[in-house]
C-alpha cells in the first residue's frame, strides 16, 4: 500500500484544473432547434435587410403624411382608400394627392405613401376614410433593415446562444448554427466489485452510482458523454479502458484511484502519459487524480460516490464549462445559522452537505460512501482546511446543488 | 377591424395563466441516462441495502478492536495477516485471536472482525502486522444498510431529479426512473407573410423566427416540442393546424391575433373553445391571445417576435414550469442606474429591454418586431402601467434572460 505523502490544498487544485482547460477549437453546425445553450463559433453576418422591405408597423392607412397636416377630430381630413395590402402581398397600387390604402400591420409599404394612420384614429365609410389626426413622415412604418441590415453583426462568436438569438439567426433565413463542439466525455466505472443497475448482485458487489452522477454533471455543463463499459481490475482491462477514453477530449473514471495496492490504474495512466496531481486536501474527495495522456485530460475520482460527485461538482464542472466555453457556473447560495454543530478534520478544506430545514442549515452529511450524504441535500457549507469545529447557531452559507 | 375595447392588466393576466397550468398527470418511465431535470412521479422505495453489507471504510487491516486496546507507538499490539480481500471480493477466512486480515476500502469485512486499523496506524514486516494505535468497534467500518435501508424512501415523489438522486436511484439497482411526462408543446406560425429559413423570400415574405424562439423557450422549461407547419391565413388551413395542435397539452402560435381583418385565427378558436382573455396592457405584446379548446390550452402570440417572445417569458415559462411541475423560475436580477432616460406608454406595464454596458443598464429596446430589441440586449427592466417616464441614473432592477 502507497500512502498518500502529499496532498494540494483545493485553491492549488483547482487554479491547476482551470488552467488545463483549454478552450475548445472543433466546431460543427447545429439546426436552429439543436442550437440554445450552445456558443456560436464564428460571427454570423446579416446576408439579408430584415425587415426586406419597409412595412406598416400598425394597422391603419397608408397615406401621404403631409396631407393629414391640418387633420382633426372636429376637422378630419378625408381620403379615398384605393386598395388593402396584407400582410405576405405585394402592393400593386401607388398612394396618390387625397388617397390612402388599407394596410395590416407587417404589410409592405405601398408606393406613394410615407406613414400610417392607424385605424383607431379614423372614422369609416365605404371608400372615404376620415382621419382625425396628424401624422408625420416615417410614423408607424417599420424601415427596411431596421431590425438588422445587410452586413451587420447580428450574433458575434464566443456568444451563448438561447431563444432571442436563434431568433435573430432565423430573422436572416439561416438554417443553422455554427457552434463549438461540446467537449467529448468518456466515463468509466472501475472495480471488480462495480455492478450495473438492473444486473443482479453477487456477495461482495454493489451498484454503480458514478457513472450516473458524472454522466449528469457533464451534460448539463456543455459535455456530450460516451460511457465506456465498466472495467475490472486488471492491469489489462484498465489499459483497454484509458486506451478507448483518450480517444475523448476528458476521461473521468471512479474508484481505483485510493492507496490500495490494487490501485492499477494510475500505474496504466502513468504508463501512457503524466500525472499532474494526486491527493487533494479536501474533504470528501481527497484520494483524486489529474493527468494528461496525449490530448486526453484524465480526472481521476475516488470511488466513494459522495466524493466522487462533490469532486464533479467542485473540479469537472468549472473544468468543463471553460473547455465549453460556457460562462462560468454562478450556484445560487443563502446565508443560514447552522442547526448544529458540527467538527470538521483538520487540514483539510470540507464540503459538508446541509439540508435547508425551518430556515436553517442541517448537516446531511453522513459518510463519503454514502450517496444519501449528496441525494438527501439541499447544498453544502464550506468549512476551510484550518476549522476544526462550525458551532451550532453560526451563520453559514449554502451554496445550493 | 375590430380595435382592443379593453385589456387585462398584466398581473390579472398571468394569475389566470397560472390558475389554469393544471400539473401534468401523465407519467412515463426514462433511463436513468435521461432522467436528469425530471420530477419523480411516485416515492422510489428502496429493495435492497445499500451497502449490501458490512464493508471497510478505509484501506487498512480488519481486526477484533478489543485486542487493540493497548495499542500506542512506543508499543505496538502485533498480529499476523492471514488474508486479504479486496473490493469485489468474498472474504474466505475469519479473523481469530491475534490475527488481521488485510482489506482495501469497499471490501466487505471477514467474519469475526470488527473493526478496521488505517494502514496509516500500522507497519508491516511480512505478515507480522504491528498496530500502533488502538480502534474502538465499528471504528472504520460502513455498515451494511447504512447509505440506504429495505423499504426506505430514497426519490420522494415530486422531487427534481438530478446528479445526486439520479445516483441515489442507480445505487438501488434500478436502471428507470418514473417521473412526469413533459408537457408536450405544439408550434405554430401563422400568416401568409411567414416563409421557413432556408426557403427563398418572395417580395413581402419573412422569415418564420416565433417558431424558433418560442421552441427554445418550451423545451428549457420542461416541454417536449412537435412543430406544426406554418399555416396560411385561410379559415380551412387554421382549422386544420388548430386540430393538429389540439392533440397537444399546449398549441401556441403566433401572429395572427392582431386587429386585422384577416385575423381569422381568434374566430377559428372561437368556433372550438373558450376565449379567456384577448388583450394584455403590457408592452411588447398586447394583442396576446389566451384560450381553452378541450384539454388543450392556447397561448394566441403576437406576431411581431419580440412581443411573442418578451410573452413566451413572462406567460408561458411560468405556466410551463407549473404544468411540468418544475421549479419556478428565479431569474438573476441587479439593480443599476439607467444609463439613459426612457419614456413608457402610459396605461401598459412595459417590458424594456436593456444591456449591461460599463455598469448601467442601456436601453435596448428598438421596435416590437425587431428581434434584435432582445438579442441585442442581456434583460429587462419593468415599467409600471402608470409610470411614462423613467429618468437616467434612476436605479433599476435588471432581470437578465
Amino acid at each position: 500500500m502507497r500512502p498518500f505523502t502529499e496532498t494540494l490544498p483545493f485553491a492549488d487544485a483547482l487554479r491547476i484544473v482551470l488552467d488545463a482547460a483549454t478552450p475548445i477549437v472543433r466546431t460543427e453546425s447545429v439546426s436552429l432547434a439543436d442550437a440554445d445553450g450552445r456558443v456560436a463559433a464564428k460571427d454570423l453576418v446579416a446576408a439579408v435587410d430584415v425587415p426586406p422591405f419597409d412595412r406598416a408597423a400598425m394597422d391603419g392607412y397608408a397615406v401621404v403624411a403631409q396631407e393629414t397636416t391640418a387633420a382633426s377630430v372636429d376637422a378630419p381630413v378625408p381620403l379615398v382608400c384605393v386598395d388593402r395590402v396584407f400582410t405576405g402581398q405585394v402592393p400593386v397600387r401607388h398612394v396618390g394627392r387625397g388617397e390612402c390604402i388599407e394596410v395590416a400591420t407587417g404589410a409592405p409599404m405601398p408606393a406613394g405613401a410615407d406613414a400610417v394612420v392607424i385605424v383607431e384614429d379614423t372614422v369609416r365609410d365605404g371608400d372615404r376614410i376620415a382621419v382625425m389626426r396628424p401624422v408625420t413622415a416615417r410614423q408607424n412604418i417599420g424601415p427596411r433593415a431596421a431590425d438588422i441590415a445587410v452586413g451587420q453583426v447580428v450574433i458575434s462568436a464566443g456568444q451563448l446562444l438561447g431563444p432571442s438569438r436563434i431568433g435573430a439567426l432565423a430573422a436572416t433565413g439561416v438554417t443553422t448554427a455554427h457552434v463549438y463542439a461540446r467537449p467529448s466525455i468518456a466515463i468509466l466505472s472501475t472495480g471488480n466489485e462495480i455492478v450495473a443497475p438492473g444486473q443482479p448482485l453477487a456477495p461482495g458487489q454493489i451498484y454503480d452510482i458514478n457513472r450516473f452522477t458524472i454522466e449528469s454533471v457533464a451534460r448539463r455543463n456543455g459535455g456530450v458523454v460516451a460511457s465506456l463499459s465498466t472495467a475490472g481490475d486488471t492491469l489489462e482491462d484498465l489499459r483497454a479502458a484509458i486506451d478507448a477514453g483518450t480517444r475523448h477530449d476528458v476521461l473521468v473514471f471512479s474508484g481505483g484511484s485510493s492507496v490500495g495496492e490494487r490501485d492499477l490504474i494510475i500505474d496504466a495512466v502513468r504508463e501512457r502519459g503524466d500525472v499532474i496531481f494526486h491527493g487533494i486536501a479536501v474533504k470528501p474527495g481527497k484520494p483524486t487524480l489529474f493527468a494528461r495522456i496525449g490530448n486526453t485530460t484524465v480526472f481521476g475520482m475516488p470511488g466513494y460516490p459522495t466524493s466522487c460527485l462533490s469532486n464533479a461538482y467542485i473540479l469537472l464542472l468549472p473544468f468543463l464549462r471553460r473547455m465549453a466555453r460556457l460562462p462560468a457556473w454562478e450556484p445560487k447560495t443563502m446565508l443560514l445559522p447552522l442547526a448544529r454543530r458540527i467538527s470538521s478534520v483538520a487540514g483539510r478544506h470540507q464540503f459538508y452537505t446541509v439540508r435547508v430545514v425551518n430556515g436553517a442549515a442541517e448537516p446531511a452529511f453522513k459518510a463519503s460512501g454514502d450517496i444519501t450524504s449528496m441525494a438527501h441535500a439541499d447544498g453544502y457549507i464550506e468549512v476551510p482546511a484550518d476549522v476544526e469545529v462550525v458551532e451550532g447557531g453560526t451563520e453559514v452559507r449554502v451554496t445550493l446543488f
